[in-house]
Order: structure tokens, then sequence, then C-alpha cells
């Protein structure tokens, strides 16, 4: 029997940086009483991504977030887009080195995450935005 | 009550760049008369990927463009798989920084898509080639 | 008719490089007796990733971790994260750079995967490693 479930969270940022919605994901799984079946995020933006990745040392978010600053440079001469100021393009680059949809498996109602996974919103942007990512579940309540 | 369709899209590149497939995505999406369910698009090839950005400004994948064809040199020193022209082993480098699959929620039967957002089939390759993608629909009629 | 399995795969990895894991997913689809749907990958780990590339000449895969290991160089001054070893934090940015997870249409009982390409666990880790890949196949029995 096909069960689904399709919600819109709004994830409010900062500005740049990995922020954790693992919690809120989790909830959205438990609340739709799937057994089996698939969660799919869908980030409805293009200059902040989804990432899964290590939920531990912090110091891996601030790694990642300075190799991603040195590798694609705010404000880099090459780039033609810059009325939106000289982080824009930069964070579509970003974004487009990593993802804005991610698929995790559902097995016995939980998402089948690793023990040092999370899932995370990366705001490549340097202000503050308010973010908007659709949940969808879908599966068998068993 | 589970429904689902699969086609074989094909799409014409004239060499290097970023191909707005959107509208042909969304067309499947409407022919499968699914209300709530999810689009999985995969593209059959190693050396062109998916990508979704911005669809406004044209700019934005211009300097996409010109950002991967530096960080990753065509003809670059390093290659050892030449053979099939100095474009080639760059191509499979961008297709791996970036993806050939994609998963998009469908919401009231449409694509949940934010509103600055297209689906692109971005060819890696500088010359012309013919591409399949596999478009594969799935949820429930209502 | 609304058909699911999901089943753990254990990896064993060797250290770095790509290992094809291909047959072992499309046995899993065999297995699940499904015509047509859909086979999600997920990948419990964060210093190891999941890859569609060419499985013809293996100079592409040794080309693909060539680029990787200079783009992100091991024990790179930046990185702060670095009791683990000097290829760990390298390890995170590659996977960050790549994907966990990935969704494969079924078509005809088969994943449809083009004719070049396989599917690979990246080890990004330098030492041999046992890792834990999740299958999901989702769809109809016809």
């Amino acid at each position: 029997m096909l069960h689904q479930t399709a919600t819109r969270l709004s994830v409010t940022t900062r500005g740049r940086g990995l922020y954790d919605i693992t919690d809120r994901i989790s909830a959205q799984v438990t609340n739709a009483g799937v057994a089996t079946g698939l969660c799919t995020l869908h980030l409805q933006h293009t200059s902040a991504s989804l990432l899964i990745q290590e939920n531990a040392d912090p110091d891996v978010r601030r790694d990642l977030d300075a190799f991603f600053a040195r590798l694609v440079p705010d404000g880099d001469a090459l780039f033609v887009h810059t009325v939106e100021g000289d982080d824009d393009m930069a964070a579509h680059v970003r974004t487009a080195l990593t993802t804005v949809n991610l698929s995790v498996p559902i097995v016995d109602g939980r998402l089948c995450l690793g023990t040092w996974q999370g899932i995370y919103l990366w705001e490549h942007r340097t202000h503050p935005h308010a973010r908007t990512l659709v949940v969808h579940v879908l599966g068998a309540a068993e």
C-alpha cells in the first residue's frame, strides 16, 4: 500500500556555513509513519545546497567551507554575473559542485544514515537567508 | 495506487554548454498524470551531466562553464586517457564533479522546482552529441 | 502493487581508488523481481563516495583519482581537522565534491545504465576499509 507525504520546511540561515537539519528531516520521516521507503529532499534554490557529512568534529564543517572558499573565490575576475554581489556567482558554483537534492532510503521506520552522517543545508551566500526545502516521503506503512 | 512511467528522451547538443530541458521534463510529468510522487532523471553518459541551476541571467551558465573550464583544463598534462581528444578526460572529470542523476518530488501534479531553478543538461564535450536521458515518474494519481 | 527490498552490502577496499560494484547492485535488482521501478544506493560514510563513470578504459579511473589528489591535497595546511591522518580531511572534501547517494531507474527489470556506465565505490582514504552500502529497490513486479 503506497503512502506519501510532501512537506515544505523553511530553514533560516545566518550566512555562509553548514546548518544541521537531520533532526527536522527525521521528524518528517517519523510523522509519515513509513516503515520501508525513500525520503527525497529538494532545496528550491541555486545558491545553497544539501550535503551529507560528518556530524562529530565541527572542524570538518569549518574545513569544508574553508576549502570551498579557496577553490571558488568570491569576486573572481572570471565572473561576469556580478550584480548581486561578490559572493553570488561563487555561491552558484559552490552549489553546482555539490547538489540540491538527496534521496535516503528508510529502513525500520528510520533514515538509514551512517553513525557519523548528518544532513546539512550549506548556505553559500554571506548574508542570512530563508531557504525552502521540500521533504518527500514515499513508502509502505508495513 | 502506484503509477509509473519511464521514457527515453534524446537531447541534441551543439557542443560544450548548458541546455535547458525543464519544459521537456515537465511535459513528461504532466503526461504521467501523477499528483504526488517522484521524478528521477538518469543521463546514460559519462562525459555530460545534469544540473539544477538559475534560469534567469544567462551569464550564470556562462560563468559556470568558464569556471569549470579553468578548474579542469582540456589537455591537462596529468591525464593519461587522451585517445578521444583533449576535451574527453576533462569531460569525465567535469561529470564526476557534478552528477548524472537527479530526483525531484512532484507536488500538486508539478515538479517542485524553485522559482529560479531550471534543469539543464551540461554537455562537456566540445563537439555536438546526441544524449539519451531516462525520465522515470513514480507516484499516485490522487 | 508496491514492492520493496532493502539490503545492506559490505564493500571491502584496499585503499584509495575506484571499485566496481555494478554487478553486485544489478544482482540486488534481479533478486527484487521488479520490472519497473527505482534503485537507490546510500553509502553510510563521509570519507568514501559513489560515482557513475566509464567502465571501459581503466585509465579514466586512474586520471579521475589523480585529478582529485591534485585538487584536494592530502595534508593541506588549510585543514584544522588532522587528528585522523593527512588523508582524512582530504577524503571528506573529495566526498563532498561527489556524492553518497544515487538513484537509477529500473526499466524492463534492469538498471537503465548506459553502455559505458559502471557504478563505483570511490574509496578516498589511503588505508583499506570495510564500507556499508544500503541498496533500496522500489517498484512494481509488473
